[in-house]
């Protein structure tokens, strides 16, 4: 069969899509669905249907992960395997996860329907709770299979409410019987939405990411003196919230000062006792360093913690530093890559290869097997919002890539 | 009677002190003392014991405000009043507001102890809620009493529980049946800690405000657009906690910039969705800017809006600016003033013609009679937190410095 011959129906996948846009729809045009709430269930429940309707295998391990297995004329052969996650974030988009679940089911369906035998079996997965945002950390369902982390760890995880993981997992009907532990897979594929703006900027219509990023986070906390803000002359004052605005500026500038495409980010503080007319005498921020060269991201984090300690000096806030998480970069393999870059050649799709700024269930499954993934521009770089969005003829690209993607690997012996 | 005569008994002040400090008393050495809370009530209870130990007039208005009278000579003339607040902080300090409260129960008592006769009726007050922590705003006692506030607002302030200010009040016992509302009053004099470094600095054990500056509150409010850190790149970023970093800085350096003993404070921020993996797209936070000079505020105020808005359209983060509240100076009685100097000369206490940088229950009384206030030295300028200290010679000094003064005034025509 020539490559260009089979494809799947863009049409069939945008229905899927908005379906499933449907289930935790949000006034602002995006989706509220988070990890092991009731619309999960819903979505995991059509889910189902739809792998039953293509005469998948379905299997729901501890975790609540999905499978979908469908037969390869070599069936004892390691699978390939590709997915995503169907939980969103708070207020998330209709693209972020739920596209690589539905281009993989689309597919299958593509296969299906054409009646293609491979040698290899596949396997389609929904990973449970990829966000994190109800149930911290991210990629848990993917982490546990992988052996990353443990299953009984992953039960204790608590939401704001009290709620815990497991009970939830319970209450929604998806604590599977099948253990959750990895086992021998040929390669695996993400397709994804990219959640920056590369793409677009530089008209590619598919991403293939060589890797993905290091991550390394920090938290920063610093003392000051808390007083009375009108009795206070400015002089002699320790006030902790100027130090860290010092710190943040610092921060910002440190990729245009090293940079190496490294990008660094203060997204979060916190600031005490945060009263308009009282002095700030606690502040906590993070910092976020992210780099495909691990060294140059650890020296340039020596700069700034050099810079913080000469700002806390000088404005008498004593400072700690805790260097939180470190993950090394990640680089995915590299045959499957520019397999990935090839078929969109093939394809006639624009493409780019490029760098993962974000984690995903792929990183996980990059400790376990040969690893890719594909990309989809996103409209304005958007992502983890409302607005979030991609058009529909990169979705059925990536879904296009895809498909060949699985198939050639699904031919090899 | 020579001046130097009388005095109060310093021993007797410090331990009314420490027995009032023990309630609500902090493992840190503070004292938590909610307006309206059990410890304020007991403390009241404690205090309304002490004004009839003294024969005083005990009154307690709808508000709470408590009033203890001490008959004149001519007892038909407009009293002398002198007062503070009994409530504190949370983990307030054992000086703020009480000292004012006992200063003037030792002064009466010394008059007491003493069998003097005044001319004019001489009446103490506490002020229901000046802090304002528990039930914002601040100083509502007064307020409504000096009919800038209304009594029936008031009684519908909140708690963070939701508990209604009027049904706290009438809880601990303290809605009285008199009528708040001001009625003639020869002068007010209000005894407080300095709240910041000033007397310590310039080695002065009293101070004598001209009054209490001019106080601007801003709200500022900019929008970014949140994004996953990782995967976009740094231009192109509007990050809204950067722009505020940015702003937070020129606030800091605004006095510096204008002089004219002008204070400028950040002291609350919100940062959105304060998540450490996305960009901040939604930032609040607030200015407070004193001076005595009015005018020079407001253009140093103009200074920093221009600087703002620079720095917002500069980041692509939309600023929205309200201007909350804005209070100008409020010079006190300059004779009552100048004899608070005199009288602490003729004790032999070294003095300093200063500013109030905060408000006090004596803001609104300075609306209704001629009014003064006398500081004494807060250790390191320490005010509002556990450690707020002061030395007892000063407290006592004080105290001294009032009676005479409350005597003085009490023997006018």
């Amino acid at each position: 069969m020539e490559i260009k011959e089979l494809s799947v129906n863009g049409q069939r996948l945008r229905e899927s899509m908005e379906r499933m846009a449907k289930i935790g729809a949000t006034p602002g045009g995006g989706v509220h669905r988070l990890a092991l709430s009731d619309e999960d269930r819903e979505g995991r429940d059509l889910f189902v249907r739809w792998l039953e309707d293509i005469e998948l295998d379905v299997t729901i391990d501890e975790m609540g992960n999905i499978f979908g297995r469908r037969q390869g004329r070599n069936d004892t052969l390691p699978p390939v395997m590709s997915g995503s996650h169907m939980d969103s974030q708070p207020s998330g988009g209709r693209f972020d996860g739920i596209l690589g679940v539905m281009g993989t089911l689309e597919a299958l369906r593509t296969l299906h329907e054409n009646r293609v035998v491979t040698e290899r079996p596949i396997v389609i997965a929904d990973w449970t709770n990829e966000e994190g945002s109800r149930f911290a950390p991210a990629m848990v369902g993917s982490g546990v299979w992988a052996g990353a982390l443990k299953r009984d760890w992953a039960y204790d995880r608590t939401d704001i409410h009290g709620n815990r993981f497991e009970a939830e997992l319970v209450r929604i009907g998806y604590k599977g019987q099948a253990k959750c532990e990895k086992r021998p897979v040929h390669c695996y594929y993400e397709y994804h939405i990219e959640q920056g703006p590369i793409l677009e900027r530089e008209g590619k219509g598919i991403g293939a990411p060589k890797g993905i990023v290091c991550l390394h986070w920090y938290d920063v906390y610093l003392k000051g003196e808390a007083n009375q803000v009108g009795p206070t002359p400015m002089e002699g004052r320790h006030d902790a919230l100027c130090a860290a605005a010092e710190m943040i500026l610092k921060v910002n500038k440190l990729p245009e000062r090293v940079g190496g495409n490294l990008v660094a980010t203060v997204g979060e503080i916190q600031n005490y006792p945060n009263s308009r007319n009282i002095i700030p005498d606690k502040v906590h921020f993070t910092v976020d360093i992210r780099s495909w060269d691990d060294d140059h991201a650890l020296k340039a984090w020596e700069l700034l913690r050099e810079d913080f300690e000469e700002i806390a000096a000088r404005r008498g806030c004593p400072i700690t530093i805790e260097e939180t998480w470190r993950v090394q970069h990640s680089p995915f393999d590299a045959k499957l890559v520019q397999r990935i870059l090839d078929i969109a050649d093939h394809l006639g799709y624009p493409n780019l290869h490029m760098v993962s700024g974000a984690g995903h269930d792929a990183s996980y499954m990059n400790q376990v097997c040969p690893t890719a993934m594909i990309f989809v521009p996103s409209i304005g770089g958007r992502s983890h919002v409302e607005v979030e969005n991609t058009r529909w003829e990169d979705c059925e690209a990536g879904a296009n890539t895809l498909l060949h993607a699985v198939m050639q690997s699904a031919e090899e012996h």
